[in-house]
């Protein structure tokens, strides 16, 4: 892909008893979630727990998703971290797998950094690679990265790479901010990050969503991506757009990501998919009962 | 050592002209740091632009000073990340190479987490490594990790590992945390994370410090810590303290980390020294002028 468009689910990574992530279990849900009707999987992602996984498994999970079958081009791992050279290392073995889109957090230990300090980082890494299949989805979401990426720097990042900088995760959850963007910058794909906006955003001429409710409810989402300009269906796209609503505040009357994966157990059968990596932990039981 | 005292720098990393970790001019640095009167070397930590190297990077450069020389016994690497496996694999490797003590930062993607989930982070941690001569130095530095450690956790940590967490870097810049430390936690070693309160943090029963000026001023600090008690030395110690105080409130004018390198270079005539890694940038040519 060039300009990534559609629904892309921000996958939840299962985990063997050892913490460990669940190769087997990670590849069935990546089927089931193109299944779908998602465009791709967005994964190693926020609610994939990847900044809790190391280097090397973040790498081994990827190669375990290729090698299971699923088709590089609908992969679009995270491959952003504290320290660009380990982002370099990351994004150039997405590559060397056939992964040509990932998603790019800014280094996000030092806090307070210029707009300079964050484009020379996004710079290393981009000039370091040096491919041109390379393309890179920035990700904006400052309450976990606390590193915003604001309409300026996003505009020099473009100028300097118009065909490597091809899109934003907007995780802020301020349609305000996505429309602005769209407007801005014209080709550039604007991805919600949160799932109630994605009919609001597309209408606003967004490009379409990496979200975690997908992990529940992507075939509302790809209904919704496929048809929110449709006049003759808009009931049923507002129906859709209610489940997801629905859906997505069930998962956050607690912990989201633990919810998720709690809901994801019932749905599956499988308790492993109730494990998380620490610092995030599983629901009590009592929050379990209650969901 | 057990419960770490003393002077501790943490030390700034020179860089190569690719921003690669110059270990020749750090070994260097080292043994100056040493020769100043410094107890150890907290190296790799937030002043050394830690977060901003791969764990490859990070192994390589204390190798690096092990191989060079400098006793296992007067280094503090800084080991945690984000992942706590990397985490285990740093600190695994630091024990490897005969060190003992590590400073310790929690998890810091995740933010609003539960003291359950830090407490879950450090344990797995602890208990994977499994090593009875592991000391664990917790960091407490929330204008960067955003993730704070309250005192009912390092109670808890304590009274779980009580062989293993054995102090505290306090970076956060207020005396009333650290003496209350101090006061709840006896035998704990409770470090300031900035020059000028090294004095006032001994008088109250403190340990000594981990800290960023000490790369220009350890000669001061060192006296400090040797005769803060010594009536007959009170003018002497004011006066280091006078100098630690000045050199640091310098060092404070622009970005704290590009001022202490620039300092270095001119204290070196090395212009490596001036290096950043992105996201941190080195001072402007205005800046380094008026420095």
């Amino acid at each position: 892909m060039t300009h990534p468009v559609g629904v892309f689910s921000a996958a939840l990574t299962p985990l063997n008893a050892d913490l460990s992530p669940d190769h087997a279990s990670f590849l069935t849900h990546c089927r089931y979630l193109l299944d779908e009707g998602c465009t791709g999987i967005a994964m190693l992602g926020t609610t994939g727990e990847a900044n809790s996984f190391s280097a090397k498994e973040r790498m081994a999970l990827l190669d375990a998703v290729v090698s299971g079958g699923i088709a590089p081009d609908r992969l679009l791992p995270g491959t952003g971290v504290a320290a660009f050279t380990e982002t370099v290392e990351l994004t150039k073995h997405a590559l060397s797998v056939g992964v040509t889109t990932v998603v790019m957090l800014p280094p996000f230990y030092y806090k307070d950094v210029s707009d300079d300090g964050v484009f020379a980082a996004y710079s290393e890494v981009i000039q370091r690679i040096g491919d041109s299949r390379l393309r890179v989805v920035l990700y904006h979401i400052p309450q976990f990265s606390a590193v915003p990426l604001g309409h300026d720097l996003i505009a020099r990042l473009i100028a300097a790479y118009p065909n490597t900088v091809t899109g934003i995760k907007d995780s802020a959850g301020k349609i305000d901010n996505m429309t602005a963007m769209v407007g801005r910058f014209p080709g550039f794909s604007v991805l919600a990050g949160a799932d109630p906006l994605l009919l609001p955003l597309l209408r606003a001429g967004g490009a379409g969503c990496i979200t975690a409710t997908s992990n529940l409810v992507a075939r509302d989402l790809a209904f919704i991506a496929a048809n929110f300009n449709n006049d003759a269906l808009a009931a049923e796209v507002n129906a859709a757009q209610d489940r997801v609503v629905a859906t997505r505040n069930r998962a956050s009357q607690f912990a989201q990501i633990a919810s998720l994966k709690a809901m994801t157990a019932t749905r599956t059968g499988q308790s492993g998919w109730l494990r998380m990596r620490p610092p995030l932990l599983p629901l009590s039981p009592a929050e379990l009962a209650q969901l």
